[in-house]
């Protein structure tokens, strides 16, 4: 079974373009995301203006704002720090990549903690290990929605997550061990990788390297979640070699119209929330 | 192999005495720990005592803030605030546990995240899970130190955590994780222990158990950390069948004399460090 995250998109946007159009009416105002692009890189640009139009079609509002690769990196989070003090806004993003000149951590830490909306604020990240998902990341929120949409069971499931970023594995770890799953969490020490991974009832990759979980990697059965996103012989294609995994899984999520297909409007959910929780005060 | 925690701690002391007795020469104030109990329970005003004890053998000083537990939660957390604010004040600690209609979370978040030795406030955790370990628990860097003083390899070592708080389970995986150990969290709900640690190179126990982790349970030649402490039989043990254990594996901790062993003076160590820091500004 091919775990499409397309359905579940649109599920979750005809609810916010509904639900941001009644906020409009009891506010007067739309929910307003601000996204933050540094240097002219064309991904994070392109993502910009689909997210952009995105929240136009969901009743919402944003604004993208570019800094030229020569900004330093105070402006750039005074900035940020301005903008989060505004009531009109309500979720801010920082579009990766930045230029090598600039942290990213830094930038991302100026961003208010209750204005986080892929949740990547020291503070959100501790509430989360706390057992807090208010302002858990987008992508690890995105993974646990599939599984939950597809009723795919996670307590007391063993689950192999291969990746141990801050954006990825780590709080899709805490999301998981809130739902009693017990989490094994992978990376490129690992040792006997195959193993481990072959032993579990769910895997999680997320490593940047297309066809890189293979057959003798996964259990017959098992659930396989795909986050990654790689260009390979002219496609777009994951972590995955889907063609054979597919046969031999009883799940797994498509790429693209998998993660990738929730990932912004998790951002613009959580947005419409902070807008309606931030006008409830 | 018994790894035994109390000459790490007797090395660490001597360190402390040293540098906290140059810290006063320099700056003509003592290191200080401010430790808060709330209500009687005596194991928590126990240890207070003990600290000060200790802090004061060491050239440090501090002080025990108790609290009826007819006070509100509201005093104590502006106590705690205003504490933190005053310069003379390196480390803050709260003693577990506190009466019930207390919410201890909240009270930890009002300690200033530098003042916060035991690393329990939400930005600590969340730096923490950024790769950042300077305001990391003192449970979990005990249990690192002990590893590292025996030189346990732990790069692309499998390690069984059989806890999942943010007091032991989640902030030791994330300095596991930063020394590129496979980490495995598993917990009440996890189905089939007994495989998952007995696979295990590492296994850290914590479940506040007598005689929870058995033979069949742990590998030879692994490693078993025992983080419990029980009352067993009018004596105080682990989480682990010691006598049995200590057969099989190649190293274990013996309860008392292990992990617990260095906890205080971990905190005390971390209060150096901060007075230092603080006062370096």
């Amino acid at each position: 079974m091919i775990l499409d995250g397309r359905p579940i998109a649109q599920k979750l946007e005809s609810n916010i373009a509904r639900e941001a159009l009644e906020f409009q009416k009891n506010y007067g105002i739309k929910a307003s995301l601000h996204i933050i692009v540094i240097g002219n890189d064309d991904v994070a640009n392109l993502y910009a203006e689909t997210t952009l139009n995105k929240l136009k079609a969901l009743n919402m509002d944003g604004g993208i704002h570019r800094f030229p690769e020569s900004t330093s990196e105070k402006d750039v989070t005074d900035f940020i720090k301005k903008l989060s003090s505004k009531k009109e806004v309500h979720g801010i993003i920082v579009n990766a990549p930045v230029p090598k000149n600039f942290d990213l951590r830094a930038i991302l830490s100026s961003i208010y903690s209750e204005k986080d909306v892929d949740g990547q604020n020291p503070y959100n990240l501790g509430m989360l290990m706390l057992g807090a998902e208010e302002h858990a990341p987008a992508t690890p929120k995105s993974i646990v929605r599939i599984l939950e949409e597809y009723k795919v069971q996670l307590s007391g499931k063993k689950v192999c997550i291969i990746n141990r970023s801050p954006v990825v594995g780590k709080p899709l770890a805490m999301l998981l061990l809130n739902r009693d799953a017990t989490v094994n969490i992978c990376h490129t020490k690992t040792e006997d990788l195959p193993s481990l991974s072959r032993s579990s009832d769910i895997v999680v990759v997320a490593v940047g390297k297309p066809m890189f979980l293979k057959e003798h990697m996964v259990a017959e059965n098992s659930v396989v979640i795909d986050v990654g996103i790689n260009k390979y012989n002219g496609k777009i294609v994951g972590d995955a070699d889907f063609e054979n995994l597919v046969k031999k899984v009883s799940m797994i999520t498509p790429v693209p119209g998998g993660v990738g297909s929730l990932q912004t409007v998790m951002i613009i959910e959580q947005t419409l929330k902070n807008a309606q929780k931030l006008m409830q005060r």
